[in-house]
C-alpha cells in the first residue's frame, strides 16, 4: 500500500523539498521591473579605489584590471534596460559546501535569462581544468531551487596555481566560447577568481561570490557576512539549544561541544548568543589575552563547581574548531615538537610512541615538559604523530573537546574531588553545511546570483557579488577582488591572498557575549532557538553577531 | 546598542519560541463544547478484557484493578459536562526526556480546569518519594505550551519496587490529599504505574500516559506511537539528510551513523524512510535471520566496492543503537566472555588489559577465538572491562559505529585494495530527545494530557492514555495498563513487565524498507526532510513507519 505522499517520495522528494521549491525568495526592488518581473542592474564606481595595506604590491600583480580600473567598489543604481546579450558564462563551486549554492545559480540564471548562456562546471576548479561544462535549463533551476547541497553541480579542493593550470583554463574557456566564469567559493577561492580575472583579461570576465559557512570571510559594511553561515548557525544552534533544555530535564551531564569553523571563532559566537550556554570559548580572545591552557582548564573546573554548588550538575560548553592552534603556550610546543620531530627524524622514524614520548619528555625544557605531561596520553602520542609534508601537525585532528573534558576533570579532582562530572562530547560539522537554505540564506544567495549576472552583463572583471543594509531592503554592491588581497606569509613564502576575517576582540558581537557569559554561567538562562523555520512568523531572522556588528535595528532580514 | 529583540531575548526567549507559544494546538472535536471551550469526556468500558498470553498471574497480581472492571479497554463516547470536581492530581516524569512532555501537563491543566488542582512532582519518581510538589498555574502552562525538555518538572530514573517505597508513596498521597496520580514515562514507569494503580487503591487513581522517542512503547491500533518519537526522528532524519545532501557534494565520505532508540530499530527505520540511506541495519532484522557479524561486514564492504565502482565514493550507514546486542555470534562470545570473566575474577582482577587479552584468546573455543581476533584491540579490550554488579557488561558503551567501519575497512583491504574508503562518524541521541516538539507530537501530547484529565475525572485508574486514527480525526481510548503486562525473567527472576515493541519483521514499514533498499544503495535516491516545521505545508506530516503500519491513507496527521 503506496500513499499518495509517499508515491510522490517515491519520484525522489520529501514534502519539504516539494513545498520548499514553490517557495517565493524576496528580491531587491532594484531587481524588478514594472511588471515585477527579474532585470539586471547597471553599477557606478566609487570615486577612488579600494585598497589593503598592500595597495602598491597588489596593483602591480593584478596590473590589467587596476589599469582598466576594477579596483574601485561598485553601487548598483539603476535597473540595465539593455544588457549585452549572446553572453556564455559558466558557474563552479569550489570548496566545501555550504547552503544556498544552488539559490546563486537560480539568480544567475533569472537574470542572464533566455538570451545569455549559463553553463554549469560539474566538479569544482578540477572540472574546469577537464572542461566538465553542461548547460543549465529552466527545468534545473525549478528543481534545486531552495535546496541544500552543492550536489547540482559538486565541488572540490583543487588550486589553480600553475602556469600550466592557468593556461589550461585560459585554452578551455577560449574552446567553449566563455564570456565569464562565476567562482562560488571562500577566501582562497576569491582569491583565485582574483588570479583568473588578472591572467584572462580581457577576453573572460571572473567574478566571484562569497561563501562559506565558517563567516571568516567578511567586509564590514560592504559585505556583512558569506552566504551558508546563517544556515549553518541556525543547525547548530538548535542542536545546541536542545542539548541545553536536556541538561535541567535529565539534570546528571555536562556537554562539551565542538563546532565547525576553522581557525575563526565566528560560528562558535553566533550560536552561543543564540543559545546562552554556560561556557563559550573564543579563539582570539585566548589568543589575544595569552590564556594559557592551565588557565583554561582552571576557570572551567571552577564553573563546574560553582555550579554544583548551586545543584547545578549539568552544563554546556563550547568550544570552537581552531582553539588549540590560539592556545599560546600549546602552540610554543607545538613548534618546540615539529623542530624536535624535524632534528631527530631519522632516529625518531622507528620508534613507538611510547618510546617517543620518553624521547619527548627529556628533550623538552622545564615549562613545556610539564605542559607536555599535563596531557592525557593519547594526546601526547598525537604530538608525536608523524608530519605532513611541510613538517606539519595535523591539529584539526586533535579532540579539542576530549582533551578539555579529561583535563577538566583532573583539575575537579584535585580542586573538590566529590564534585559530580559526568560528560558528554559532540562535533557537529558535516550536519551544517547542506541543510535546506534558511529563509535568510536562500534570499541572499538568490541575490547575489542576480548581482554577479548583473556584473556580467554590465562587463566588469574582478569583482565579488556583495550586499549589504540587509535589515533594509539590501544595498547592492561589488568589491573589487584587489580591494581584499594582501601580502601573506605562508610556508615561508609572500603569496597574495584575501585575508581571514578572525572574531574581533571589539566588535559589538564579541562584547555582547563578554558582557553576559557570567551571568549565563551563574544559572541556566538559556535559550533555545528551535528548528529554522522557511514559513510562519519565526523565518525572517538574521544571525545576531551579523545585526550586532552591523548596528541594525532589527534581528529580522528584509529584502 | 540593543535591539528590541534582542531585549526579549534578555527576557529568556529566541524568536521562535515566542512565537511557538501562541501556536494553537489542534484538538479532537469530542473535546470541544459549542463555544470551543475544552471540556471533558466519559468513557465506555469495551464487552470483554483486554489480556496478554499471561492473564491469569496478571490477574491474580492485580487482583483489585481487574475485580473493579479495569481491565477492558475504555472508548470516549461523549463530552463529561457533570465531572467530578475538587479533584487533586498531581504529574511526573519518569526516565529520559522527550518533546511534548511539556503540552502533556498543558492539556492536564486544561482539561482539569480551574475546579481541580493540578501539583507538579519536581525530579520525577524521587521527587515523588520526597513529597516535591508544587502547584501549576495557567501562567506557567502559557510559558511551557509547545516547548522542549522536561525541564519545567525535571526527571529521574528511580524504580519504585520495594514494600517502603510503596508505602512511601502511599504516606505523601495521603498528606497531600491527592486523589490522582499521573506518571508521564516509557514501558518500565508504565509497569510502575500499573502496581501503584493496584497498591494506592481505592484511595488513588494511577494514570500513564505513553512517552518514549525509541517507539518501543506501542499497542497496535490502540496505540501507534509513544510521544517525542515523532519529534526524535525529525532531528535525527534532517542531520542524516543534510549529511547525505552533503555527501555528493563534496564526493569523498561514507558516514556511519548511529541512532540513540535503545533495543528496537524504530528509530532507524523510521529516519531511513525518511532518507533513503545506502546502507540501512535493522537489530531485529539481524536476530531473526541470525545474521553473524562477519556477514554485516562482508556485506558492507561489497557495497562500498559497487559504489565505488560506479564513481559513488560515499555514502551513508545508519545503525541502530542497539544493534551489538542482536548480533548472534557477537553476543554467544560476550556470554562465554562474561563466564569466563566471572570464572577467573580473582586472578584477573589485577592483569592488565592486554594481559587479559592473550588470556581470552587463549581460553576461547576456535570459532570464538577467531571472531574475538577479528575484531579491533580496543574493542577486544572493552569486552575485556570489569563487568557491573550483574556480571555484564555495558553493551551500550561500545562504539559500534567505529567498529564496523573499521572491520570493513579491514574487509575491503583484502577484496579490493584500491577502493577509496574515507570515513566519518556519528552519534545522534541527546540532540533528538529536547527538541521543541513537532507539530504532531505538540498535538498528540496535549491530547494525550486531556485524555488523562478526563479518566480522572471519569474516577478510572490503571489505565494508559491512547489516541489513534491520527489520520482521521483521532480515535480517544485508554488502554488497561493490565492488558499490556506480561511475565518476563529479567536478572533470573520471574517480573511483570511491559513487554518493549521491537520492529516486526512482517510489518509494512520494514516491508517498504526491505523492498528498496537495494536500489537505494546501488544509486544516489536520498530525500532532505528538512527542518521540522511549525508553521506552513510541510508542518503536518507524522512518522512514516506509523502511517504504513496503521494502514493510514496519507502522511499529514489530522486531530
Amino acid at each position: 500500500m503506496l500513499t499518495a505522499d509517499l508515491k510522490k517520495m517515491e519520484q525522489g522528494s520529501s514534502i519539504f523539498e516539494r513545498e520548499v521549491r514553490k517557495l517565493a525568495v524576496p528580491v531587491c526592488k532594484l531587481f524588478l521591473d514594472e511588471q515585477g518581473q527579474i532585470v539586471p542592474v547597471t553599477f557606478n564606481p566609487e570615486g577612488k579605489p579600494l585598497n589593503t595595506k598592500d595597495a602598491k604590491p597588489v596593483a602591480a600583480e593584478f596590473r590589467h584590471i587596476v589599469q582598466a580600473g576594477g579596483n574601485r567598489l561598485l553601487t548598483a543604481k539603476r535597473k540595465n534596460l539593455s544588457p549585452t546579450l549572446g553572453q556564455r558564462a559558466a558557474v563552479l563551486f569550489s570548496g566545501g559546501p555550504a547552503a544556498g549554492g544552488h539559490n546563486v545559480v537560480a539568480g544567475l540564471k533569472a537574470v542572464l535569462g533566455r538570451q545569455n548562456v549559463l553553463l554549469g562546471v560539474r566538479g569544482g576548479p578540477k572540472g574546469l581544468l577537464n572542461g566538465e561544462f553542461f548547460t543549465i535549463t529552466d527545468k534545473d533551476v525549478k528543481r534545486i531551487l531552495n535546496t541544500g547541497g552543492f550536489d547540482f553541480l559538486g565541488s572540490d579542493r583543487t588550486k589553480i596555481k600553475t602556469t600550466e593550470q592557468f593556461l589550461q583554463v585560459k585554452k578551455v574557456c577560449a574552446k567553449n566560447k566563455l564570456n565569464a566564469l562565476v567562482i562560488v567559493g571562500g577566501d582562497d577561492s576569491n582569491t583565485n577568481a582574483a588570479l583568473l580575472a588578472e591572467y584572462l583579461y580581457p577576453e573572460v570576465q571572473v567574478i566571484g561570490v562569497p561563501k562559506t559557512i565558517d563567516g571568516d570571510l567578511q567586509a564590514g559594511k560592504f559585505l556583512p557576512i558569506s552566504f551558508g553561515f546563517d544556515t549553518a548557525t541556525k543547525i547548530y544552534a538548535e542542536l545546541v539549544g536542545n542539548i541545553l533544555q536536556d541538561t535541567p530535564s535529565s539534570r546528571k551531564y555536562w556537554h562539551f561541544i565542538k563546532l565547525m569553523g576553522r581557525a575563526a571563532s565566528h560560528v562558535a559566537l553566533e550560536v552561543a548568543l543564540q543559545t546562552r550556554p554556560a561556557v563559550t570559548l573564543i579563539s582570539e580572545e585566548v589568543a589575544a589575552r595569552k590564556i594559557p591552557l592551565r588557565k583554561i582548564v582552571d576557570d572551567l573546573a571552577q564553573i563546574v563547581i560553582k555550579r554544583a554548588k548551586k545543584g547545578l550538575k549539568h552544563g554546556v560548553v563550547i568550544i570552537p574548531e581552531g582553539l588549540i592552534e590560539f592556545i599560546p603556550d600549546l602552540t610554543d610546543l607545538l613548534k618546540t615538537l615539529n623542530d624536535l620531530m624535524a632534528r631527530h627524524a631519522a632516529s625518531l622514524k622507528n620508534l613507538s610512541l611510547a618510546k617517543r614520548r620518553e624521547f619527548a619528555a627529556k628533550e623538552l625544557q622545564s615549562e613545556q615538559a610539564a605542559l607536555f605531561k599535563s596531557l592525557p596520553e593519547y594526546i601526547q602520542e598525537m604530538l608525536l604523530l608523524d608530519r605532513d609534508s611541510h613538517g606539519n601537525l595535523q591539529v584539526s585532528q586533535i579532540p579539542t573537546e576530549k582533551l578539555l573534558i579529561d583535563m577538566t576533570a583532573a583539575r575537579i579532582k584535585q580542586l573538590s574531588p566529590d564534585t559530580p562530572f559526568a560528560t558528554n562530547s559532540h562535533f557537529f560539522g558535516y550536519e551544517g553545511r547542506c541543510g535546506a537554505p534558511s529563509l535568510f540564506d536562500a534570499a541572499f544567495t538568490f541575490n547575489l546570483g542576480l548581482i554577479a549576472g548583473s556584473l556580467i552583463l554590465d562587463k566588469r572583471t574582478g569583482y565579488m557579488a556583495a550586499l549589504s543594509d540587509l535589515h533594509k531592503g539590501g544595498r547592492v554592491l561589488a568589491i573589487p577582488l584587489t580591494g581584499l588581497i594582501n601580502v601573506e606569509k605562508r610556508h615561508g613564502k609572500d603569496e597574495m591572498v584575501i585575508e581571514k576575517a578572525l572574531v574581533k576582540t571589539n566588535s559589538p558581537a564579541f562584547k555582547f557575549l563578554a558582557a553576559r557569559r557570567r551571568a549565563w554561567s551563574a544559572a541556566d538562562v538559556f535559550t533555545s532557538p528551535g528548528p529554522r523555520q522557511l514559513w510562519g512568523p519565526a523565518a525572517n531572522q538574521m544571525p545576531i553577531s551579523v545585526a550586532l556588528n552591523q548596528g541594525y535595528a532589527s534581528l529580522n532580514f528584509k529584502l
